[in-house]
């Protein structure tokens, strides 16, 4: 507040050009300035989108597991709060990246700055490393979210929760860190602009790493054919699905990572377009194609649909034109419609349709980058390499899960419902079950 | 990120003014930076009016609708967005206002600008395509929301789809280019600031030529009474109306289009409180009408009292008071409980209210800047011109619909519900229905 | 629009330092813009903590009593507003702290700045009017919203509107004079950063006092034992806290009063990390003690432990580590495992937790911050202070009300439920009672 601002003492700062004060009010300090509030901006679009996961999932699965699919997704956003701060942006944002730095940065605990910075200490080139730690928090909370979509019904809280917070706290941090932490990934050409395969991917390896260990929900699957379980709450799916929208908008346009000149508040401009324009055309693919094919409009599909849509056009929200993140969206909507009933096939059980949506179409995003870069290779390589580790990884944590605590409720509490089994409380005590 | 951010540089950019590359760190670029911002700090709320749009409808419709309301609703936000960017953005705003340039321009793609867009290159002046395009797209996509509210629970999908296609692709952009495209109206002196006319009551008269066109639901009036078919979820009715609310601070503020000086953000900031305070007085004053006229407050009314308040202050929110403020919306609140009951009257069934809030509070918005522009004319003209045209052309529309598909479910569909008969899926299939 | 935006221009400003104009372009406007901006976007922040406020009491209410709720939540909102525009907002902010001047300020409307202001008339060392004002307004707003909570189900509306005129009106006002206007307690030494006590611990006092006058719900303690009385709908209150929970970073962050410098946007930012952490910790808190003390973690004692969380750091959000913060939102946690059992055995019946949460975790987070400025006396005599003007104040009001008009609505119709009874109008008119 004692910054020097009349006109006179601007014009001694050219004068005096060393003056800590003065530069302060320079527009030297704007990039600065706008990054961090991207950040502050977009991180808070993207908590949202912890609301988002919840309402989809609680209005997706049936009555008698609401309560605890709300449960599951407040604590895997508080779990991965503390653990990415316990252990996973140090992991994840080594300040040099060699395996050496590792062994020592596992139990880092992420400093902010001082209270009062001063400019002369800023990384004046960037933004608050506080901005920064809030919004890549909020990603490594939306890969968890992912995951509970695609179990619930099911699974255990405990061990579910101790998942979430090897993933939040190791797993992601790593993988992620071969590519967003300066690792090998990146140097190799590996583009993934704000997250189809770090993310989303990661999200879904890790669900359907789960989800063959865990088996299906009981009844789901009967004498050949796939017996739909409707969810309980259309109306939360879709607020969630718009939640979730309008938080992508913060997801892809806050990764353009900087906000303070001409041509990157532009970008962020053309990421927001873009960003609508996939979710659109996503949904509207999924509209088109449920009525051509069930001659009834669906509107679950409907709602992955422009889900798929938002991951296919995470990998490259900027290059594209409006027209190109048109066709990337619209492949995304295609995916969810196809590969929803191919998973029943499989007899793999995902509850909200997570695994079409966030792996599979965030598959296919990330291949589509080299459309743009012509590196088909490096496309490839790092969604197997992340894809290989999070599964491999995944599947012997679910395992290890499995043997030493158990990770499935027992047949009757499944039947009875989690709600009353394992938490004692309904959703929605008064309405009576139909 | 290659930025001369050194104050050595800064003084530099005295030196040499012609430098490209200094600039991007001149007070010269903060304007644009601060205005795309806005837009998309703006459009994201006015985005967010989408989810606002389907809570407020999918809680006012009768439970047996509900999942084709929330399918109408995510469909028609896509579609406004394909149709906007295919033809209706530069139908709005032609490079140059002229009848000659429309043919050509009426199937001409949105084009963003480049990827890492220079300085040199940008509108300073104003702000980045790519954000005024997304801004203005949500005001679009908004104006379909209003029509879906009051066919609600007996209109087709498909129908009402292409109906919005043919809207926010065509209507909409040829009547907001003679405002907001520096056509005639806005020549001729009208003044609509964020749309009261050009958004709102255009919404209205597309909604009540279809009201108009598709007759009432069965049931609704009989023997000379109207029948009241209240809505299934008020917690949904009452967050679709403050997630409008905290939108219409985004769609009023963002209307100021410039917040890089100190005026402009004012301006902005007194936007802000005059619409809350429009909103507040809308509601309030519904909620004392209700209680002295019918001895209990109606949340219904005071929902849409509040919706009333801010359509009316939209058409001027910065020029007034807070106390004028209060006054414009409080005549919004007497709006909707006297004119609900007279829409039954001449049996246009409007489900949710829809044209008191946005047609007849949008024309009293619209009437009230005369007083502060003194043109009455001006404003008579542009409420007639644009509702006359949006009116005939829906009718034509409605009616061309109506003879070729047939815009009408069955009797036996409607009775039912248009869930299970029109998309097989019931919003809520587990709470029995009293 | 018509700035001098060039380079040459900006040469000028330099040579010039008297020209208002050239200075819309210069660093010296830059402050007042970010912090306008600052207090727009944590306004609209905090107002969607009404949204908030409004879910998370609708869900934790039995269906009876939902629209009720609804409304109160809408109306209590609008009434704020126009009561700190009418008294409030200059009571609170008076021009100079002195007790003269709050009689002729009683009544003094806020005015916003004219319309279009010039920089040279601009607080610059500050942030416009209007954008305090909406930013204030929104705080008091929240304190109402916190009575309307622990006193549903069983109080009138009018009254309770009333006591909601004066908190918002008069109470809440002088007693945040004596803080955030610059009264005595700030002279004091005691600090409240963004309202642990000032905002959060008035609400909770306001409706403390006002449980004990109006007596537990019908049913609630019966022979010695707390009947439970589960909310209607689960999904509606998590969405209420995640909501809540977003807001707070408005509610927290907004509260630094200032973005335009790199240290306090890097404040700003590390506020965000805090508060969120926070509230992490004091989910986790609830989650591992409810497991521990019953077997079964209990959600809503999951969600008010999120709050209880955010509630407590919000008097210090920026001095400590996240470590700390941490500590101090489990801390949080805690307060409402031990508090919400320990009213009910003083039959004060508080129907969604809000004192445990808001006044006593207020208190709490408000003591805590003498750990960095160890001026533990400062806290005490702020607590004492406040807490005790609050709560006669408000005990007078309510005994008042009581006498006069009656607070409570009759015994048959608290049966029946306030929808009926009151408002003759169902939430849920479909979904059978079980």
């Amino acid at each position: 507040m004692n910054l020097i601002k009349t006109l006179t003492a601007s014009a001694a700062l050219i004068a005096l050009p060393g003056m800590a004060l003065a530069q302060e009010a320079s527009p030297d300090i704007m990039p600065y300035i706008f990054t961090t509030l991207l950040f502050l901006m977009a991180g808070f679009l993207v908590f949202f989108m912890a609301a988002g996961f919840a309402m989809l999932e609680a209005g997706l699965v049936r009555g008698k597991n609401v309560t605890m699919q709300l449960t599951k997704n407040v604590a895997l956003f508080s779990v991965a709060s503390i653990m990415y701060w316990l252990i996973g942006f140090n992991l994840m944002y080594p300040a040099e990246w060699t395996v050496d730095l590792w062994i020592g940065q596992i139990f880092s605990l992420t400093q902010l700055e001082p209270v009062g910075l001063a400019a002369a200490d800023a990384s004046l080139d960037y933004a608050s490393v506080g901005s920064d730690f809030f919004f890549q928090l909020m990603f490594v909370a939306a890969t968890a979210s992912i995951v509970s979509g695609t179990l619930a019904e099911r699974i255990k809280l405990w061990p579910f929760l101790i998942f979430v917070a090897v993933l939040t706290g190791v797993f992601y941090p790593i993988s992620s860190s071969w590519q967003w932490g300066g690792g090998w990934l990146s140097e190799a050409g590996f583009s993934d602009f704000a997250g189809s395969t770090v993310v989303h991917s990661v999200g879904g390896w890790a669900a359907l790493a789960g989800a063959m260990v865990l088996g299906p929900r009981i009844g789901k699957y009967k004498d050949g054919r796939t017996v739909p379980m409707p969810g309980s709450n259309l109306a939360l799916a879709t607020l969630g699905t718009f939640i979730l929208w309008m938080g992508w908008f913060g997801f892809n346009g806050g990764s353009q990572l900087a906000m303070g000149t001409v041509g990157d508040v532009t970008d962020v401009s053309r990421i927001f377009a873009n960003t609508n324009m996939a979710a659109a055309a996503g949904a509207v693919t999924a509209l088109i194609l449920t009525q051509l094919m069930y001659k009834k409009p669906d509107l679950t599909m409907i709602l992955n649909g422009a889900l798929a849509g938002l991951v296919s056009i995470t990998a490259e929200p900027l290059a594209p034109t409006l027209g190109l993140s048109l066709l990337t969206g619209a492949v995304g909507g295609v995916i969810v419609v196809f590969t929803v009933p191919m998973l029943d096939k499989f007899k793999i059980d995902d509850v909200v349709g997570a695994i079409p949506v966030h792996l599979i179409a965030g598959i296919w995003g990330t291949l589509a980058v080299a459309f743009y870069t012509g590196d088909w290779g490096a496309q490839i390589t790092g969604i197997v390499a992340i894809g290989a580790f999070t599964f491999v990884a995944s599947l012997i944590l679910w395992y290890v899960l499995k043997i030493v605590m158990g990770i499935r409720v027992s047949e009757e509490d499944e039947i009875t419902g989690l709600d009353m089994s394992e938490l004692g409380m309904e959703a929605y005590p008064e309405f009576s079950k139909g």
